[in-house]
């Protein structure tokens, strides 16, 4: 199904980038994140996963019968000191995703006397990012999430906050007009690096100076221990989240 | 609450028999398990997870208003060389629980060429203690499940089979007139081999001759690694699995 859906595009690619490809064509078609004149906001940070993603969504565009409207933000703030927005944006708009950059003062609207963290940043610019969606009419926003950040969600409100919660593949929003995806659900990191390497992504990718923060880092290292790094227990515990008579993927 | 339970059986002992007796009394009030008149058949192996299930229940009783009837089902089989069945009977005799030995030819039943497994012996045994429960008018089976058995059943069908699937603390059947509790669901293994060593309890404990199967030997040590043997985290676990929409402790 994915591969007769790709092919409305043009052929396939081999390697890497013919696995991030089908794998998230699966997940689109599979969770019916995309449909014909949608209107998708790519929540780009420079990094490789949601460079991939635009990479990846620029070709469904193609397979789709009247095709959906991509563009892409991306939110630069006051921590950011290498910022190579401009390869961003040059990469981008090859792909035919016109590129915008936003800049919020993260570090700048912290209250006094608090620290600048993860969990602070993020809901700032996850509240700019919903802001400039509604307001320039998207129906819904990509996110660069993938199988391991999902399972890493999972097993930390598992074991930190004892909830069974997962990162949602499709979450609709009831404040807002507006449907998150995470359209690279189904990918291992590991797959898009290679895809990323493959397409030469890597240069001029950003990274976070903050670096992951430590809680997620430590529980990286226990699940690869866990997991021995299997791409079928992954699938599987993906799998296990939608299985209940809750689906943990979908809100 | 479950201290001000357990005194009205008499004060509460201290070392690893007083967190037995706490930890299965708040499983039995949080869960309802127990109600005052229940007739309740204990499933007994000889090992030492359901002979202190035993003992506990044996003082719950005490604190119930009216009391419940306890009685003990120990089956053997063609498979069970050393049956420390008369020790373990006085045992349950002197804790004023009735004791009877039902023989069930686990092996003898096998189908030409089948080997036994622990999925065959589980079922041919799970059947007598239904049918023993409903002719003798039961409407409660406890059996002696721990934490750790708890978890590693959910990390199982997680990993393994792609499900979100844990062992209830609490099942009613559909097709009998009976409910399933696990009083020890909040106890880790260490703290019931603390409280048999402490009882005298271990001497005398029937294990399996074929030994703990080998997928759940292998879960069970990743699962140390990963939980890091905290008991804080693996309670958090199971808090999770009755945090979602659907209560995975309970059918």
């Amino acid at each position: 199904m994915a591969d007769r859906f790709l092919r409305r595009a043009g052929s396939i690619p081999g390697g890497a980038g013919g696995i991030v490809r089908r794998l998230s064509a699966r997940a689109v078609l599979e969770k019916q994140l995309i449909k014909d004149g949608d209107r998708i906001l790519i929540a780009v940070s420079g990094g490789k996963d949601s460079t991939v993603l635009a990479w990846a969504l620029s070709s469904f565009r193609r397979s789709l019968k009247t095709g959906c409207d991509l563009e892409a933000l991306h939110i630069s703030s006051d921590f950011c000191a290498c910022c190579k927005k401009t390869v961003l944006a040059a990469r981008l708009e090859s792909w035919g995703i016109p590129f915008t950059d936003l800049f919020v003062p993260v570090i700048g609207r912290l209250k006094p006397g608090r620290k600048m963290n993860c969990y602070w940043c993020s809901t700032q610019r996850r509240a700019e990012l919903l802001k400039y969606a509604v307001q320039g009419g998207f129906n819904k926003i990509a996110l660069g999430h993938h199988l391991d950040d999902i399972i890493e969600t999972f097993f930390m409100n598992l074991c930190a906050q004892g909830k069974l919660l997962a990162m949602p593949v499709k979450l609709r929003y009831r404040k807002y007009p507006l449907t998150l995806i995470r359209p690279l659900a189904y990918l291992e990191e590991r797959q898009i690096i290679a895809c990323a390497e493959e397409q030469g992504i890597l240069r001029g990718a950003c990274t976070c100076p903050y670096g992951i923060n430590s809680q997620r880092g430590d529980m990286r290292k226990k699940l690869a221990d866990f997991t021995g790094n299997s791409g079928a227990v992954k699938r599987r515990i993906l799998a296990a989240l939608s299985s209940g008579k809750t689906d943990l993927l979908a809100e």
